[in-house]
């Protein structure tokens, strides 16, 4: 299990998410038992280094930082981070190699995000602590390989020795539980937690996940980094284009700049770009982070009890 | 549970396949405690009519046909199950409300294949026994949502009052388990036994998906009814017209006629379609379908066991 490896009590990560996971609710989400991850994709450095310094004044309990592997700012992201002692980093979307050697010299544990068997080994070599194995039904982005969570966590099980934490279709206890039989040691939960009180998410996207349904988001730009986002104005344009086979650059200009911002933060239902997992679908109000978790843990020991029950014995 | 309503010992159903499930398969699995069906997508009414005369001198246990409601047929297959009194039917891909009060009139219990909430509470409101929620990850035929087994089975839970039987992701005894977690009241399982002996599909086919790794299937021809396919030249010609804009029409010449039978059949690995869900990257051996309801069964007692230990108190 990977309680044991990070420190805490219960096998849940809250995702990093850009625009929607500061301090706030990272700090929250550890002094309740899990593991807060501050998303460092949409923060300048020192951004990032303010709320690192609140998450350590809001929180004695470990918390971490992810960091996409993407942009020209990483080498600061991660000199603030080794210089401000933050016990855990989540890398994703890049080379694992690149950086895992030099933070775990400086004490850090590392984790990092795959979503196929050949990133899963790279990550292992390149001597990461555990993997984040992270299926097509997640949101925001996504492997090419669209495996969804049923067998990207029993294969990636079978593929490495280090402890793999299972992301993507999970905002229940019973999809906690599932994930769990697959194999994995630990759970990581995004879109639930998006819409946590504590989250940075504008009202509007937040109000757009609970009214979700089935359907209601998709895997998409898949020539560009694919990215399951809810389906709105903004979608409809990229998925005419696509039908129309539109190439890479016609995308990249409608994509344009900032629209994660101006969608997930600033709460532009229609121009924005609103990254979300296919479990808005069963998301139905905002809660406090607190009591996401004893809602999850409260679903999780009701289904193990009920699997646990003379009706399973085969 | 799905066992009292079936009357089988293990909530296990052989899903019903075009070219892959004939009376052989279908018998051996109810054999073996399961529910075995015969796949009639792929049979002229004649044909079905031996297949179920075979299956009921083969075995004295409840069996089932799955009928697609797509074909021209359909109305002779119905006629032919209902003479021929075989306990159960799946129907998939058409309009519950069609033939269900028929069937059950005549005392067939009927199950339908959905893969949104609409089509589930529509399914029950024509009054099915039961129905069978198939995921993204799922083989063959497919729903537009691409909505996950992870996240459509406590979906469908919420919707209907019907069991519901998990399709998608299944090809071992954990995944069984993680069904049976999410909430599932059995499983339906296809891929696994495409590789089973008795199936009858091309011993090149079998091979193919033994060879399989995660990435090897794509869903496929969204613009016509979406598919789940192995990668090949076939899938690589629809995927090329695809990205250049090709419309629907275009893409029902590029997949002409009979191209099931020649790649699942026939074995034509190169210019056939191959019908087969994600867990081929799972499966990695040809085995009688007795053995592989045996390993399932093993393998969903010890991850079981595995989740009743201490460490998942929390």
């Amino acid at each position: 299990m990977i309680t044991s490896l990070f420190g805490i009590k219960y096998p849940i990560i809250q995702a990093g998410m850009i625009w929607c996971s500061g301090w706030k609710l990272a700090s929250t989400v550890s002094n309740s038992g899990g593991l807060g991850l501050i998303g460092a994709g949409s923060m300048y450095p020192e951004v990032l280094e303010e709320h690192i310094r609140k998450c350590k004044a809001a929180t004695n309990k470990p918390f971490g930082v992810n960091v996409p592997l993407l942009y020209p700012d990483t080498e600061d992201l991660i000199q603030i981070i080794i210089r401000e002692e933050v016990p855990v980093v989540f890398t994703s979307a890049g080379n694992p190699a690149k950086y895992t050697s030099r933070l775990k010299a400086a004490g850090v544990l590392v984790v990092h995000v795959i979503a196929n068997q050949k990133f899963a080994r790279k990550a292992e070599e390149a001597g990461v602590d555990a993997i984040v194995a992270e299926g097509f039904e997640a949101g925001g982005h996504n492997g090419i390989e669209e495996t969804t969570t049923m067998t990207l966590i029993p294969l990636i099980k079978q593929s490495v020795n280090i402890p793999v934490i299972a992301a993507g279709g999970i905002a229940t206890g019973c999809q906690m539980l599932a994930a769990l039989a697959l194999g994995a040691d630990g759970v990581q939960i995004g879109s639930r937690f998006v819409a946590a009180t504590e989250s940075s998410a504008h009202k509007a996207f937040k109000q757009a996940i609970i009214t979700a349904g089935d359907g209601a988001t998709m895997l998409s730009l898949k020539q560009l980094i694919p990215v399951r986002l809810l389906k709105n104005a903004f979608y409809d344009q990229v998925k005419a284009a696509e039908l129309a086979g539109a190439d890479p650059d016609v995308l990249k200009k409608i994509l344009g700049r900032a629209r994660a911002k101006k969608g997930m933060f600033e709460g532009d239902l229609k121009e924005g770009e609103l990254e979300i997992g296919q479990v808005a679908a069963l998301i139905r109000e905002e809660k406090p982070a607190a009591e996401i978790i004893t809602d999850l843990l409260t679903e999780f020991n009701e289904a193990r009890k009920k699997l646990s029950q003379e009706q399973y014995n085969f």
